[in-house]
């Protein structure tokens, strides 16, 4: 009969009340000494964390002494931390940064995307606009490690910035493995063992356990476990986040309303493949799930699940949730046709 | 722990050489007397097949003799079993369609879609044009049942065409019985007994086991088991689809890459939520497949999979299905990071 996996089902999709699709996941949800709070599913099985670790992936940012050299803001901070969907305010953040780094966006090594939202491809292109890099919803990202490539550049006395920064997506350049460096710091594993793969934007990605990365966002959202430099760029980094939502996502996107609505209470950050990891600085807690199949729609309602159930918001923020963990379906016409349903217990 | 689906796993979605996510599905291939000849998963399990059904949709359209009235062309009565793209092609063949019916895209009850495919949407936009209900990916659909109701209108004596049709996609209007009617059938199953839903273009869909969908298939593709008018409907149908298959889909789509290949070899069609339906008529066969999580990446690579093995085509058939049963991913720079690897075994 074939290979059977042992995840639970996390999320059915309901077409009126007949359950039409089901989704398979596992969540780790941990405390900075690595105390498991809850778990559901296999935790151990590496995972590739895709976009959800571009926190931990800035930290060099900040560490380096780059943030501070170019003085950078909190909406460039938080940029080096987006999925963003392209909008004018990112790609015009993105572009400002790179000016100030005497860069432009030919030397993004992350490949041009179109806006992958319908209303903001639409807008682009009745614009007479022509997507490039900076669309690109990792050009902030790659704004960061170009940053990191000039200020390492500067110290080691390269005579071109530029010609330092190129091939700065290739797993042995000086900008990432420092990225490498930081992932290693903060979920305390040995990545030379885990197995490694091709992120959407060329830079690598490892496959690491949940239980692992949950710890890493127990302690960004603590500093316990980090040295202190790293405790503190992480809590810049999440301030960063918390004062520009807007630019780690966008229009209608998941981590943007959340993080406007519950402020530094909650880190999130959403990755490619059903992933999911969060910061709850509140309770010491940090938590890492994936979807077994990818799919981001059940993803978003476990991360609005957990959300509500650890941080029992009130108000707007617990409307918002309570909507984001049982969206609603609708068809052309605009009629529910369907919902998602939560099936984590306990 | 929670629900634990016993579906086994179709496709793995590799990065690298690591699995990155996995797809749990279950299939039926049957023959036209209802004799198993390939099981995979829960086949007795109800699944909504949504537009995969279109075909069988289709059959009053020609059972009740509007299809002659009208002089449907091979292009209009594939339109009536498309998902089409909303490109031009497809517009323009709705427009006129109805243009002969005298009636236009308001008395379309399907809803306003744009096109899902970047590309198309991008050379929509730059046309300076808005997407409009002749846009949806069911409107061909649709202006069979408008087709429908303007004969069966006619038939009753009704005075004005509009008036009758208006409200077609009620489960219990005349043009939807009809309908309904035609899926039981062809299915021989009970439709007041199923879990009905309503459709994304608004219409009704019932939730059917597996083994039953492709029970009509395989009729479909042989005529056994059906009346002699349903069966030649279906012929004509499977005709029309075979000579006009970009009508079906559009620009770089599975099911019309595929017809284009196969020819009347291989009569299939998607629908949403990792469905897909089709026909072998040379082998005898009909097939029924349900991507438990709804993912069409799988339920594409699967369907090819299954055409590879049992059509056994060769030169650029074989090619072609080869290359959609392990589709290759690459990143925004065009890198290969990953590939899907079938899991279906025997």
């Amino acid at each position: 009969m074939g290979l059977v996996t042992g995840e639970p089902v996390v999320v059915e999709v309901l077409r009126g009340e007949t359950v039409e699709s089901r989704h398979l996941g596992a969540l780790a949800v941990v405390d900075a000494a690595g105390a498991l709070h809850t778990a559901w599913g296999d935790i151990d099985r590496p995972v590739f964390p895709r976009s959800a670790v571009k926190l931990l992936q800035a930290l060099p940012l900040v560490t380096s002494g780059a943030a501070d050299a170019f003085a950078l803001s909190d909406a460039e901070l938080a940029l080096a931390c987006a999925s963003h969907s392209g909008e004018p305010a990112h790609v015009a953040t993105a572009q400002g940064w790179l000016t100030r780094l005497d860069l432009s966006a030919e030397h993004l090594e992350c490949g041009t995307q179109w806006p992958a939202r319908e209303p903001v491809l639409r807008a682009l292109v009745a614009r007479g606009e022509v997507a490039g890099p900076l669309h690109n919803n990792c050009s902030g990202k790659h704004c960061g490690f170009l940053c990191l490539a000039c200020h390492l550049g500067h110290q080691s006395g390269a005579a071109n910035r530029a010609g330092f920064a190129r091939g700065y997506v290739a797993p042995e350049h000086p900008v990432m493995r420092e990225v490498t460096h930081a992932l290693e710091v903060a979920t305390g594993q040995d990545l030379a063992r885990a197995p490694r793969g091709i992120d959407g934007c060329s830079i690598p990605t490892y496959a690491l356990p949940l239980r692992a990365l949950a710890l890493a966002f127990a302690r960004v959202g603590t500093g316990s476990g980090l040295p202190p430099d790293v405790a503190s760029a992480a809590a810049r980094l999440r301030r960063a986040v918390a004062q520009a939502p807007f630019m780690v996502g966008g229009t209608d996107r998941f981590d943007t309303e959340v993080m406007q609505a519950l402020g530094e209470r909650l880190c999130c950050k959403v990755g490619a493949e059903g992933v999911y990891c969060a910061s709850l600085p509140e309770l010491g807690l940090g938590l890492a799930l994936k979807i077994d199949d990818g799919a981001s729609r059940a993803a978003e309602a476990v991360m609005a699940q957990l959300a509500l159930r650890l941080l029992r918001p009130s108000g707007d923020a617990a409307t918002l949730l309570q909507r984001l963990a049982a969206p609603v379906m609708r068809n052309w016409r605009g009629t529910e046709v369907g919902r998602l349903r939560m099936r984590l217990e306990g």
